[in-house]
Order: C-alpha cells, then sequence, then structure tokens
C-alpha cells in the first residue's frame, strides 16, 4: 500500500535524518515520535547484507531513557521485571518492563554506567513519562531524562572489522552486551556490543546530535571497503531469529511470561518492582497464553499491515503478529500468540489472512 | 518530501482505516501508535471544506484514557492542572496534564461521564502508563484502561445540519464541550460539541472498533447533501486559530505558563496536582517564555518539516515551530516560542528556515 508519510514538525528528527535522505531512504515508519527508516528500496538486498556482509542502520529512535541520582539504581530495579543488582559498570541487561497488572509496556537494554547512572534504551511507548511518575510519587531522589544520546547500529558478519577499523582492535575483546565510552573525529560515543538482529554487530550511541551527518560518514567511509549499506531493522531476520518487536507482537494485555520471556523475570527477586505481585499471581493462575512460530502453508506470502486470528475448528485460539517469506528458509514463517494449551503437534491451525487463508504449523523459535 | 510510510502491524489501524483507504486516503502520519490520515490528495480544497463547508475526520488515533472506579475524581483532579470539580456530568473541559517539573506532558479533553468515571481524550503521549503508575503509587481505587473508543469529528459551519439529519433537533441545542450518549444504526456513540478547530463542529466517539466502516458510510451518506468530503486536521486552520498542536509547538521543557495556557492553570486550587509546586516557583521566578504568532516575509512558504530558530542581532531568542501559507489571510503566518521580554513591536526578528531567512513580526492570535 504506497501511501505517503506526513513529514512534519509534530514527529522529532533523527540526527542522522538528512544523511539517510542523502543515501536514499525510501520509507519511513514512527517510533518513539521519531522518524526510522523502514527501507532504501531494496529490503531484499539490504536483508542480504545483514545476514552475509554489514549495514548501518539509523536506530536514533532507539530513545534512551536515563536515570540519574543516589536512587538510580533502586530506581532502575524496581521499574525492571528482571533482577539487576548484579549488574557491572560497562554492562547490558535485556530488561522487560511491566505495568502493576503485570503486562509488558517496554523491553528495552538497560546500560549500567555507574552506581548513580542507567540508562534505558527503550522500545516504542513513552518510559520516561511513566518512570518519572513513579520515581516521585515514590519519592526517589533520582532525575530522570531523555539525554542528547542516538544509537546507529552496524550489523551482520562483517561488522566487526568496520568497528575495528574505525576504533582499534580492542572492540574485538568487548564481550556480546558490553559497552565502552569512545571518541572518534572528537565525536563522544559509547561502543556496545549489542543490536537487534541475531546477526552481531554493534551499536554506536552518538552523544552530540550534531555530529549525526559526521558519524553516519564515517561508518559508510570505514565499511566501504566491505561493501557497507544502508538498512533498517529487518522484519524478515527478526522473525526468523524469533526476537521480540514489543508494538507488534505484545498486544496490550500480554506479559513477559506469555511472551517467552520469562528467564528474564525474577519473580525471586529480593526487591520489590513493578507488577511482581500481578506475576506471582498470573504463575500460581496457569500462564494462559504462549509465544510460538508458525509455518503457514502456500505460495509465498505478502507482509501482514493488521495482526490476523489464529483458528482452531472454527474457534480463534490465538493471534498471528506478523508474517513474512524467509528467504534463507525458503518458507513463510510468522509469529503467534496461541492458548497455552496448544501443543507443538496440533493439526489443524489456520491463519485467516482477510481472504487468503493458510494452514498453520507451529515451530520452534528461533527458525531453522 | 515524498516518503512512504511503513505500514505493519506495530503501527495500530483506525477502525475507520478501510473506509479512509476506500476513500482515497494518501498520506499519513503516526499518533498515538495509531496511523492517522493527514491528508486525501486535496489539502486546499479540505482546507475549504473546513472553513467553509463540512468536513470529515478520522481522529481515532485521538485514544480515550478512562479513569473508573471509587477514586477516579481524585486522580481525575490530580493528574491535572486545572481545577475540574465543578465539572458536570456530560461535560468536557481542556486540561493540561504536566508532569513534577510542570512542564506540559499532554493537553487533552476530559469528558466526565459519572463521579466515577472520566475520560481523557489525549494528544500524541502515552498517558495511560503515567496515569497508572500514578494511581497504583498512590494506592488510589481506581482502574486505568483505554477503552474501546475512536473519535470521528465531522468539523465546519455546515456541520450541525448533517449531525441534526443523523440524530435529531437535539444536537443544535448541544452547548459547546457537551456531549450525550446516542445511537445510530445500533452503533453505540457519545455526541460531543467539540473538535480541533475553530470552525465548530462535532466529534462522534465511536464505542464499537467493528463499526467503523458503518459509523464513516452513515457521515458520509448524511453528509452527501451538504457536500460533505473526507480530510484531516488542519495544520493551516490551526494555526490560523492559534491551537496548540502539543507535538509540534510544545518542546520538552514547556510548561502550560509559556504556551498561553494559564487560564487553564488553576495555582490556587485546594486540591493538590502533578507540577503543581514547580508551577507555582515557575510564576515566583518569572516565567520566561510566551507563546506568540509571527507573520513571515516574502512569497509562499512551504511546510516546514523541523522546527526553526528566531534570531535577533545573531542571538536566538527563541523557535519557530510551524508555519504556513495562509489562504485566507494571504500570509506567511507561523507560531513560536520567544523570550518573554521580547515585546510585540520588536523589530528584527528573522526566522533561519535553512537557506531561506525571513523577517518576522510578531502577530495576536488567533491570527485575523
Amino acid at each position: 500500500m504506497p501511501f505517503q508519510i506526513a513529514i512534519g514538525p509534530n514527529i522529532r528528527k533523527s540526527p542522522f535524518f538528512d544523511a539517510t535522505v542523502a543515501d536514499g531512504v525510501a520509507s519511513f515508519s514512527v517510533y518513539n515520535h521519531m522518524l526510522i527508516p523502514a527501507h532504501f528500496g531494496d529490503p531484499e538486498g539490504e536483508y542480504d547484507r545483514l545476514t552475509g556482509g554489514v549495514v548501518m542502520w539509523d536506530v536514533a529512535a532507539q530513545r534512551q531513557v536515563q536515570l540519574a541520582g543516589p536512587d538510580a539504581g533502586a530506581l532502575a530495579q524496581y521499574l525492571t521485571a528482571r533482577d539487576i543488582r548484579d549488574t557491572q559498570r560497562g554492562q547490558c541487561k535485556y530488561v522487560p518492563l511491566c505495568d502493576h497488572d503485570g503486562r509488558l509496556i517496554n523491553d528495552p537494554v538497560l546500560l549500567k554506567h555507574a552506581d548513580d547512572k542507567f540508562w534505558l534504551s527503550v522500545a516504542d511507548s513513552d518510559i520516561a513519562l511513566w518512570a518519572s511518575a513513579t520515581a516521585a510519587e515514590r519519592g526517589l531522589d533520582v532525575k530522570v531524562s531523555e539525554p542528547d544520546v542516538s544509537p546507529l547500529a552496524v550489523q551482520g558478519p562483517r561488522a566487526t572489522p568496520v568497528i575495528a577499523d574505525m576504533f582499534g582492535d580492542w572492540v574485538r575483546d568487548l564481550d556480546y552486551f558490553w559497552f565502552r565510552e569512545a571518541e572518534l573525529d572528537g565525536i563522544p560515543l559509547i561502543v556496545a556490543r549489542s543490536g537487534w538482529s541475531k546477526q552481531g554487530g554493534f551499536e554506536l550511541y552518538l552523544q552530540d546530535a550534531r555530529r549525526g551527518t559526521d558519524l553516519w560518514n564515517h561508518v559508510k567511509a570505514a565499511g566501504e571497503p566491505y561493501d557497507i549499506g544502508p538498512g533498517a531493522p529487518s522484519d524478515v531476520e527478526r522473525i526468523e531469529s524469533g526476537l521480540l518487536s514489543y508494538g507488534a507482537d505484545a498486544d496490550k494485555d500480554a506479559n513477559p511470561l506469555e511472551l517467552g520471556l520469562a528467564k528474564f523475570v525474577n519473580l525471586d527477586c529480593e526487591d520489590d518492582f513493578v507488577g511482581k505481585a500481578a506475576l506471582k499471581k498470573i504463575v500460581a493462575d496457569g500462564v494462559r497464553r504462549r509465544r510460538v512460530g508458525l509455518i503457514l502453508s502456500g505460495g509465498r506470502v505478502p507482509q501482514n499491515a493488521h495482526p490476523y486470528p489464529v483458528w482452531l475448528d472454527g474457534k480463534k485460539v490465538g493471534t498471528m503478529s506478523e508474517r513474512v517469506y524467509s528467504p534463507r528458509l525458503k518458507k513463510n514463517i510468522a509469529l503467534a500468540l496461541l492458548e497455552a494449551d496448544i501443543s507443538d503437534d496440533q493439526q489443524g491451525l489456520t491463519v485467516d489472512t482477510g481472504n487468503d487463508p493458510r494452514n498453520a504449523t507451529i515451530a520452534d523459535l528461533p527458525f531453522c
């Protein structure tokens, strides 16, 4: 559906906006009230770079919520369902955030800078508002803000030499989900080994919005020998890899236990956190849904704009959130939330995609 | 800039989505994680209908945050900077919401259904998260939710006969900012005399998402004798009228006193509200900026994608949020936040719009 996007001052521009326009961005989405590139006119080539080479993404819309002050650690723990008390300086952790009813409201990466300074690198919801209300009402001595920080991701099996050429060989020794402060041409940065794919890579957290084009062009130049190109977070790769897309996969009632995030939820954490009591009750009552992969029958499916129901014997038993054709697997693959009592070998499932119903079988995540 | 919008399951579809596609929507924006039409291919004709006839808008993205339960009234008052204690059932009130630092975080319309049930019809930020955290941390007995409610606006000087033909002559007696429950062809609705323009009109709050296309088509049919057409909230009309666009005009530090909303802020309210102490301090220290209209010199300006600085003698003295060419006034008009000590007759102001600087003079709001 070739609709235009209205670009007005009500939607924020990334510091990399001008550079992405210069490099031919063709389609945008909106994330955290900011434009985020969706593709540069060649989605299949961009996927090939991600899975076989190296690609660069403007993911500035993955905004940081900073917790700073004497109670920053206490607030960080209270906001997250994961036990983060042993997190080290320079370490990242994937942390589900829940509301008081135990529903997932975001799934950021936490970055610990110091005992009194944390970032939450957030998915698409206004966590700064939620966190600041919580801090103020609890009388905590912590300032919640959105600092001038904008990630640029470099992803793919050839990402490491690009980043090593820019910053030095120390980046090769950076473990997955660790980060370090760095500088490049006077640009203040965080270099983190992370990113929203399973292809490996880095995120460069730009800390000066005025230098967006400079950083973009430095990466582009360093990546040229490795045939880098611009792209965007890939629906195909993330579904193949089973990564959660908060806005797409988690309906407003979904809790992290249904969504397959149980290993990131520590109900035995000594400290309280938002949603802990509700999640304990959900466990006691029995988790009612589970997140699964689906393989859909028939010819290549187009990407879907809406979620679709999953049917069994004329009864709705779940919701498919997103489907794609996987060029690697040569299959139609999808993610869904199904009733928990549907077994892995259930026959007769169908997904109603409007006027093109498909048979569905359950597959392990990640797809392989 | 003709970029496409990526339409995936991560961005919600309005109940009127299919109907707007059928009627030729050409451009979308995103608001509260939902697609909202920006225009239907004829922005000038849509403006003419709004100011001289009647137009219908899918504004489902103006979501409702419902406060329900014994403490709903206490929470509603605590969340809003306006004294709402005398609000009647069936009455709407425009209410600024602030954070604990007194910064504007939304400017919804409050609808009072009963002493224990309120809606906040919100601008583009996740107020449900903020409100639910506040309610839970204060131990209030109130449920915060987003109900199945989607407004469709009918705006313009010929809106009243369209709505009267649909619902009866009682709508002519509905005062501005009052509402009533109604039903049409079995579709449960709220009919409110309100809308984000100064042209008069109504908002029909659909209460059953499955009936979106039905409601759209009923309005279209009832409006046919009055030459109704589809459109969208108009940047031109709202700037002419001086209406605030929260996402565009309010930067992240702006408070309602700077934004010209002082008459909706009741610092002498007996009850406490979020941001009250901070706003009192801002008043004591002196409000540092003010919202003004600007008239820009030279030929017709295109709409801007970014905010731009306002300069005086080489020094930045403010920010222009949005500018348009007004066909009614035959002038370039804009909204800006300026330092409070810039007087109405200040000469020498310029707005730097990239490579096309314009002289600016201050004008009263609304423009006339």
